[in-house]
């Protein structure tokens, strides 16, 4: 599996994506699953994927390789008008993949299937986030669903949806990744270090503020340690409960 | 889909048990899925379930009017020596009622499966608990792996994980178990309020020290909103992560 998730707050956007692959617990490796796009002061397009990883890097590549001299080439990511335009292309190109691979066409439970968050900002637009179906459609962030996460979500939900603010800084938002990814590590195999992290800040155009962040980072570290031993001292000061 | 949790402390067992019952998002109700029985001085013996409602309350139907005049009936759960034998009795009683609803004979992702947790003590036998799966086949709780859940157990396992402490009081446990389905409730409309909730002391052999916490219970608020604040608390407490 996999752990992404892409957040929307006031001041940008924040991704944050595992690296762990696997295909049973005897065979897995490290992969990167985010990518980013740019054009300076035009446009900035993240992507995170999850799923069947020759599907991924399929479609990355589809992506890569037709932005590469967007002049003679299209569709290109680099030459969308809009975010929504963005999404779709994303959503063809992974469709036109699975369908690729599938000997007897799409079906719902599709073993080459795979999700897709994509997120960015392009020109006067704001920036936005999607989340992309197998099917190859989407759906977009909102005020009332102001995150997307795929590949294994549900250990890490409880606490962005207790802890999130739109009116948080990019540090706080960092920190509430984190210990979504660190609760996720702690329960499942399939969800591995080194996280990578990107910053987009409005209007910015900038995907430059990327970082990975390994087993060994100083603050990873007094985060997950830390987060345990404030979730104990939370939980000591809540009432108690008799029968 | 549900949740349960069966754990073992030093001083004994907590168990604790959702009530939801659905059949898509437009058919739910409350259905208790907690069940006991005891002989006083002799033996104290919970279930619970989860999984295709019809599979779980014919199980329980079965074992019960079983149990109702053990003289004249076996295999009897009040009659079986052991614990283990307990979870082999349930165990087959379980496979047996599968079995008997699928035409084609038991498939692994069975329409009509459903996993149980049975603990308890009998005489001498320390307490434990068994989990048992739909093949009718069952694992056994040790200190290693102090806890068993069922139905829809990724939510509310990074809490457990964190603060579990086999020290703890009966009082800490049950706060421990509220936190883990708090958690689990706000992020899953298929576990819901109330929850049953059962504390066996080691020897005892009473299963009286029963509760059914709703969503009114003064101690459940305060846990759901003391814990939404003490995460916030805690959360600003943690280092700060910059890109």
């Amino acid at each position: 599996m996999t752990y992404c998730i892409g957040m929307r707050i006031n001041k940008g956007l924040v991704f944050m994506s595992d690296t762990r692959t696997s295909a049973g617990v005897d065979n897995f490796a490290t992969s990167k699953k985010m990518f980013t796009w740019s054009t300076p002061g035009e446009r900035a397009i993240t992507i995170m994927t999850a799923g069947n990883l020759a599907t991924t890097q399929a479609m990355i590549s589809l992506l890569e390789e037709r932005s590469k001299s967007p002049e003679d080439r299209d569709p290109s990511i680099l030459r969308q008008p809009t975010m929504f335009q963005v999404a779709r292309l994303v959503g063809a190109t992974l469709k036109e993949v699975i369908v690729d691979s599938s000997p007897t066409g799409q079906t719902s439970d599709d073993q080459f299937a795979a999700s897709v968050i994509v997120g960015g900002q392009i020109g006067e637009g704001p920036p936005t986030v999607f989340l992309v179906y197998p099917q190859g459609n989407f759906i977009e962030i909102t005020d009332d669903t102001p995150f997307f996460q795929i590949g294994e979500t549900k250990y890490g939900k409880p606490i962005l949806v207790r802890a999130y603010d739109r009116n948080m800084s990019f540090e706080e938002a960092i920190k509430l990744l984190l210990v979504s990814f660190d609760s996720t590590v702690k329960s499942n195999l399939s969800v591995g270090l080194p996280f990578d992290l990107m910053v987009y800040e409005t209007d910015s155009f900038d995907t430059s503020r990327q970082k990975r962040v390994g087993k060994d980072d100083p603050v990873y570290q007094s985060i997950s340690t830390g987060w345990g031993d404030a979730l104990r001292d939370a939980f000591q000061l809540l009432p108690s409960y008799s029968v």
